[in-house]
């Protein structure tokens, strides 16, 4: 269910194959992620941007480039060039480069799982780790120079010496230590944390023995096996996290005295500039007290619990404290306590000093500090509930500054020294640019614009606007692709694709308006494509997600029907062939949707749908829908299983064999329900597959969904 | 897989709903086992049929009846009578009733789990057999008059005095004792064999420790949960079996001294007369070499090993000996060893004295001696290859005689006096016969006639014929139904529907010809239905069966292909639309022919189908198909998931997610290879269900297969 708006990082990551004129029309292969042909078809940016000092970098074949006046570029450094300073052929390609230390030529080079320290100006080796193919999780310090990273459910530290030193020694595999936990919400992406100077780690320990096996079976065996997962479903037993820190020289771990109840949330784990304190912002189970408290690192003692958030429906935290560069004393805190998202300064104990940030809009993420510490970076959506872009706000006059200015979605990159930018972006019509922003100066320099990898080709029409939701006030952001050669005086069938979860956004200024590769496959083919970011999705404020709180399924069917009522307001529009489509939570929509409103929809597709928010993790799950025991209401109102015999139209269910996220039960138990009601869905299984069918798999998957469609509403 | 020819066992069962007339077309309520109304279009016929000495009973209502002179029937008790006779209101409706003891009057009661003894002259109670709940397999000694049952994996006896006796006492839940073992296979049924005088309890005990583990997951729990099978693959481990031999009152069990290699089959259990020696039918692993083996029951000694049959394809015992009446050093063994099935008489040293029965058909069942232990009686198809008559044959002089008259297929069940033959019959245009035959005189006296179930209205022809396999001589029946209203000029889709495996014949000379209610409904919808039995089935020798050996699924298909090539010769079939359904071997089969002839087919159902016989059980397996190791080529001739990518059909596949026959495996993999060969096979899943969907959820299968050949074959 994990849905981020990371655009750029798929921009970043482009191959770079040569593209060349293609024939009309585009295929799935051209269109889908996985497809033999993809590549060549999303806009092509340099690879491997990071800063050399202030300097940016990029990659090219075997060199790494520094980026130059007005395209002058000059070879930084090449795989030859490591070769000779390492004095063997270690490298064949180049490795992963990043030069973390401040003022230093030292680089950072990863390759096939190894780490480097090289000095690229002395050309000299600084460090090696020769990391073992068991290892996971790495996470290096590059102040004292110490790598952690797991092996199975322990963890190990190694220092430049090369020596593996075990921080746990747990057989119990039930105990995880060094991974993250709480299944990855609260924004916990880790289970490792370094202090500042790099001499202490805190880490995650995860007791799981007691949460329930689910079992997946791999059929591709010579005898199917079982591979339980632990799996917590909402309303029972949960895991139990506790932080430890280890300190490398003396080789003892003191554990933070969180105490009881076990079964809570730690987040946002930050360490203080002295190594001394560790911040926790603690959730109780019930998801609606949050408490911000610090604990002595060195005895595992809790020192203070500096302020306490609530709310009735839940408290999300997801970023951790962010120290200011001039003062240690005091952090700036994200927080929607006014209903957005925004920086609030507090000091170490506890006291409010001011809200640095508020309006209408909502921070997306801190970037830094700049040079002199005096403004923080940010990206937000003030400028369009679209749109993100990069501002800089002075701590002291909270004077707000917009650094980034051509409309779109920005992902940046602040330098170590806080003084550069590294800008990517795009928007509807603009495939991709890459520019350097200078701070202080706040003055922007493009040094790359990517190519249209469809010039000269003509495409489905995307079109972005908004409606007003039923409550005559909230605006709805959808994305319309018409069919090639659009005719208005024609009848088109519709696909609405849905999410409709938290934590995403699908109609957005990025490049094509963020219209997936079948929306425009299917427009090619005749079909309208409609999606619609309903209320409970993200970037609009708290009362915009949270008005979904124990019902989930409801408003958000609303608000899709309300983009339905517009569809058939359409004359191009033929609303006895309306269909639609959705995976994951956009599973469980299109559930909502076919069996809440089924005179209305023909044909489903839902992929990975949850059908019954009982068999769904207890983190996520209980955040919107509170226990199966405090909820029986919401649960029965939300229960697609039960709603099973509703069924009208045609409906293909999708799953995934390995599914460890909404597991196969929530399939398997809406076929059975629809069985003993009498209602016919179809269904197919990926077998092999987990969450999201990807890979080369996930083009059969867009011909199988592209077939039903073509099958029962064409 | 089993899918034996009991149509008269399915005759006896019918229930008694009264008919009233209805509506054309009939529905899938009406024609699926299952279906609400499906017993309304049953014939009926009289319940309870059984024998008082050699006088007729049968059951209707609270009363049981002694047929008569001219429908003069006399009632024999009622549940009243019953109830007076135990002087206590025991029985709430009539139990199943059989008088076992000959020339007694004395009376089995089987209610509601368990089982009297009473005396309906006397009217007293002679035994009383309180079962516990838990108790399964229930095995009654008649002589001594004690039970056998097992719990869980144990074995237990009770005699009168109803104490509980364990006789197998083991912890581990991988050893059996008293339950059937090599999965069926070999005519075994059951894991007990009282002796003649009921003074002993032969028993199998089954060691599947060291068999793997099928994972089979019920998803309807809370948390799914994983319901391991011990499941014995083609080419791995396979169980070890032994007998024991239990003595009630010494409390002792001698296991017989069966040796090694452990992995063999052990069958057709059977004691001698006199209960000092057990007869073992003992095949070995690769299923060549039959072994006829005397085994000393009290010592568990090999006394003789009689005579050994091999071929090699197989050798496939399914009949344990039978000793003659007047002879008790005598004994009948049935042989394929002259390419049919048929009869040779043995002394216990195990010389051949001859050959009792010959020629070009087969023996299907021994029914035991007349009352002078003189004549043989069984039942054969040597009137023709889609009846099955009964026969007497002096044992001196080998004379048969015919006993049943009237055409079909006759079910017959011989008094224990061996005077009076109780048969069921039917025929393609009659429902239902009850008729007493007098062994001695020959005399057939029909007493009940069940009527049409279809009376009065029109019902799609059925036609039964036969065509010639592409050897030009070998006959191959069919059965062809056509569409209501029938017309000549018209063209029509054609559904082929096929089992093809062994153990199988689908075109019989029974009421409907055999024809299966969905045919009915099919024709009913316009579509011809068309069922062959091709070269592998039952009942027409060893050659027509064991020409498939190594290589299933070749020759079945080629003959399946024999029918189509008749089909699209007949000016009324559209051979643009044929179809392909079955179930488990017929899954097998559409897919060979969906596979293999992708231009021929458009649409396909292949429920429980297997794909790779890899993963299909030892002892079914390895007879047709040797070890996987044996006969690579063969097991890769006729791989299904590797032929995935031939699809070009509309195919869907459905499975049971609790099948413990064709375990799912079969179908996740073909999926899997499906997937990456780029083809789409459609799916359905029929959770909680096993090899066959079964009750009510049938009729929801058939509206399902049904939809799909309406979506793609109309």
């Amino acid at each position: 269910m994990k849905y981020r708006f990371f655009v750029s990082i798929s921009l970043i990551l482009l191959s770079m194959n040569t593209f060349s004129q293609e024939e009309l029309p585009l295929s799935l292969e051209d269109l889908v992620p996985g497809g033999e042909t993809y590549s060549k078809f999303r806009p092509q940016l340099p690879r491997g941007l990071a800063f050399y000092g202030d300097r940016i970098i990029y990659t090219k074949g075997d060199s790494a480039f520094l980026v130059g006046e007005r395209g002058k570029d000059a070879v930084l450094l090449s795989v030859n060039s490591l070769n000779e300073g390492f004095g063997e052929e270690k490298f064949k390609s180049l490795p992963r480069i990043s030069f973390p230390y401040a003022g230093q030529s030292i680089a950072r080079l990863d390759y096939k799982g190894d780490l480097y320290l090289y000095d690229i100006v002395a050309k000299k080796q600084i460090a090696t780790f020769l990391i073992t193919k068991e290892a996971e999780n790495n996470d290096f310090s590059v102040q004292s120079k110490t790598l952690a990273y797991t092996k199975d459910n322990n963890l190990f530290v190694m220092a430049k010496d090369g020596k593996e030193i075990p921080v746990t020694t747990e057989s119990n595999l039930g105990i995880v230590s060094g991974q993250s936990v709480h299944r990855n919400e609260f924004g916990i992406k880790k289970g490792t944390f370094w202090s500042p100077k790099g001499n202490l780690l805190a880490f995650y320990r995860m007791d799981e023995t007691m949460v329930t096996d689910y079992p997946l079976v791999d059929a591709s065996a010579r005898v199917a096996e079982v591979k339980n997962i632990k799996y917590p479903m909402a309303g029972m037993k949960s895991h139990q996290v506790t932080i430890g820190v280890f300190n490398p020289v003396s080789k003892q771990t003191v554990f933070l005295k969180t105490g009881t109840p076990k079964e809570k949330y730690l987040t946002n784990i930050a360490w203080s500039s002295d190594e001394k304190s560790i911040y926790v912002a603690e959730l109780n189970r019930g998801q609606d007290t949050l408490q911000m408290k610090r604990y002595d690192a060195s005895t595992g003692k809790l020192e203070a619990t500096l302020f306490t958030e609530t709310h009735p429906k839940y408290v999300e935290p997801e970023n951790p404290v962010f120290f200011l560069k001039n003062n240690p004393n005091q952090f700036l805190w994200l927080s929607r306590r006014d209903g957005y998202e925004h920086f609030y300064l507090y000091d170490i104990q506890g006291k409010l000093i001011k809200q640095l940030t508020s309006g209408k809009w909502e921070v997306s993420s801190t970037i830094g500090l700049d040079e002199k510490g005096e403004n923080l970076l940010y990206t937000s959506n003030e400028a369009s509930p679209i749109e993100s872009h990069l501002y800089k706000v002075n701590l002291k006059t909270g004077k707000r500054t917009q650094l980034t200015q051509e409309k779109g979605v920005h992902a940046v990159q602040l330098s170590l020294s806080g003084k550069v930018v590294l800008d990517v972006y795009s928007s509807q019509y603009n495939p991709g640019k890459v520019a350097e922003i200078n701070v202080a100066k706040a003055s922007v320099r493009i040094f790359n614009v990517a190519k249209d990898p469809f010039k000269n080709m003509t495409l489905p029409e995307i079109g972005l606007d908004k409606l007003k939701a039923k409550d005559g006030t909230t605006d709805l952001y959808y994305r319309l692709v018409k069919p090639l050669n659009f005719d208005p005086s024609k009848k088109y069938p519709v696909v609405v694709y849905v999410y409709g979860g938290p934590h995403s956004q699908l109609v957005t200024d990025t490049w094509q308006g963020q219209a997936r590769g079948w929306d425009i496959y299917m427009a090619e083919k005749g079909y309208l494509v409609f999606t619609l970011d309903n209320r409970g999705t993200s970037n609009r404020g708290l009362d915009f997600e949270n008005i979904t709180h124990r019902h989930l399924g409801v408003v958000e069917t609303e608000d899709q029907m309300t983009g339905v009522d517009y569809l058939k307001s359409l004359p191009y529009v033929d609303a006895e062939r309306i269909g639609v489509h959705g995976w994951s939570f956009g599973g469980f929509m299109t559930l909502n949707l076919m069996l809440r409103h089924p005179e209305t929809f023909k044909v489903g597709v839902a992929g990975g749908p949850v059908t019954d928010w009982k068999y769904y993790e207890i983190m996520y799950g209980e955040r919107y829908m509170d226990r199966p025991q405090e909820n029986p209401e919401g649960y029965e109102e939300s229960n697609m299983v039960e709603k099973a015999g509703n069924l009208k139209g045609r409906l293909l269910i999708i799953h995934g064999d390995q599914d460890p996220t909404v597991v196969p039960q929530h399939s398997i138990q809406f076929l059975r329900s629809s069985v003993a009601h009498g209602t016919h869905p179809d269904f197919f299984l990926y077998p092999g597959h987990e969450h999201n069918v990807q890979g080369p798999d996930r083009v059969h998957l867009h011909e199988h969904i592209t077939r039903y469609f073509d099958d029962f509403l064409n």
